[in-house]
């Protein structure tokens, strides 16, 4: 058996947060980012997303878009409003599909992710598969499911293994419970879901229990394992949730997306990570788990703070801002 | 009486992590660049902090500094090895406090700040009051000591209030416990040395309780607050802990840096922040804490990716890489 060479926490978070970063070296920097074309709509100054020059030339005198080649921007041009703009997309994506332009169109969802511009404005929605085409952020639910030891204290974890026929990273470990959220969906009401189809989690323990603890947030550029064409952007938040079962409480599979759970201690999780047999977005999650419980820590861990703050990127495309719902209807903090 | 305009809690954040970000405008982050000095080591490449030009220009034909006003680059040219520099960089602050030649060095503290270089590299200390001259990163412990109700699970905070005679920050409120890290101290340690020095917990208490749960990070332009000069870098690392207490524990001042311990609920703390009653980085340490226990989230703050990323940010000087200490010599995830 040839011996694999093992994955550090920092190579993990690599493999998943892999954008270059301005700061690390702004000329290499530049001339990565001069590659892509600006994801734009009419009106909107904010550039929404990155696309590859291959990607962005399939635009070229579509209805509904204008390729500016010197500037490289890509705009919607269609209407002023939500509905207007997601039909185009629509109708482009569909066209895209039917003719075959893109792999990644073959794992058509059915499902639309929203896009957001500067102020949280809700622009269009798009096919959740073609949402890399465009390099916008997309948003998801990221739920760790644990035990603790009465006798010792110690932290078990539930992992599931994807099914090997899943479209996407088959046959890989993953977080708890985890999925996409779809345009309109509120994050909780979406985990509260996943938990039942993935799960078997009942609604409410999940209401009880389940904690918003983190936003984990990265800028992935998409390899072969994510299906589809390499090399598109896919900049993602997470909504991340704990939630403390009782140790008695047994995970199942209620559809076929999941293989099987175990019940892994925090040694069993480190070292399937380090073989890299996470998903790469879920050994992150998984990062910032073990760093909010103490798990990982500055005496254990030399690369800390890079952890700290590459699961924690400010992604440069703007993010929604939700109506916040409060009791009292001033808000936290005097809003 | 006036009413006061109460701060969001991006207000907040503003008001600590108040250093441009390059994504939000290129071009006017680059005009704000280009007025600092880079402070550099020889034979190290890294920029090590941010100076202002009338702090560099002082550096002008002084021994063991090389200054280039071409490339606005301030060279410390002495020796190769951390003692060397370190004598070096002594000399000149000592000199410069002796002629008076800038506020915040009659703050000097006698105690020495490390300053790291790529890689993690120990380069050399500077005195704490001088290196916000340099506008090197600071490290530092924050504790937040919560108890939580046995009755109601809800959380209170152990809040202190700075005595009104101290030099930085007089009479604010602040987190539980915090300190900086000095040059050679382990967090953990310097953690529980400031507990039994600020709060009276006994360290018994701190070393079986208290856990490590957070990197908190940030770029701070000071303000007349933080005394001396205002305008200077002070980018900072926070290695941050939680100690939950037993409901019936008291903290008490056992210094006269502090002035009064009060246990304050959630909301209480949430409105002094509010009120910007907390020392600026303190309500950043909170507000994590806060997004950590589920108390802030997507459901009751528009910014809440806005706040996770910002407090996490991604410093653009080295940061240490101390060498790990574990159990079975490989370390974690097959280091």
């Amino acid at each position: 058996m040839v011996e694999q060479k093992l994955r550090t926490n920092l190579e993990l978070i690599h493999e998943c947060d892999n954008f270059p970063y301005f700061h690390d070296d702004p000329l290499e920097y530049q001339r990565h980012i001069q590659t892509y074309y600006h994801l734009r709509v009419s009106d909107e100054p904010a550039t929404l997303g990155y696309l590859l020059p291959s990607v962005a030339q399939v635009f070229k005198g579509l209805e509904s878009w204008d390729l500016d080649e010197d500037d490289r921007v890509l705009t919607l041009t269609a209407g002023h409003d939500v509905e207007t703009r997601s039909a185009a997309v629509a109708a482009t994506t569909a066209a895209m599909r039917q003719v075959g332009h893109f792999k990644v169109l073959q794992g058509w969802r059915d499902e639309l992710y929203p896009v957001f511009g500067k102020g949280g404005k809700h622009l269009f929605d798009v096919e959740r598969s073609a949402a890399c085409l465009f390099g916008v952020i997309t948003y998801g639910v990221h739920m760790t499911a644990y035990v603790r030891s009465k006798e010792d204290g110690k932290i078990k974890i539930w992992v599931p293994r994807r099914a090997t026929n899943k479209q996407t990273y088959p046959g890989m470990l993953d977080n708890t419970v985890g999925g996409g959220l779809a345009s309109g969906e509120q994050p909780f009401e979406a985990l509260v879901r996943e938990c039942a189809e993935e799960a078997s989690i009942p609604e409410d323990l999940v209401r009880e229990r389940a904690t918003a603890v983190a936003g984990v947030t990265y800028f992935y550029i998409r390899d072969h394992r994510a299906g589809g064409e390499s090399g598109m952007m896919q900049p993602e938040c997470q909504y991340v949730y704990d939630l403390e079962l009782p140790e008695d409480f047994k995970l199942k599979p209620s559809d076929d997306e999941v293989q099987e759970f175990n019940l892994l201690t925090v040694e069993e999780t480190q070292a399937a990570m380090s073989r890299a047999e996470f998903k790469p977005n879920c050994a992150l999650v998984l990062l910032d788990f073990f760093v909010r419980h103490g798990i990982l820590n500055c005496e254990n861990e030399q690369d800390y703070f890079e952890i700290t703050t590459r699961t924690h990127r400010r992604l440069e495309f703007p993010m929604p801002r939700p109506p916040v719902t409060t009791a009292n209807g001033t808000g936290l903090c005097g809003r």
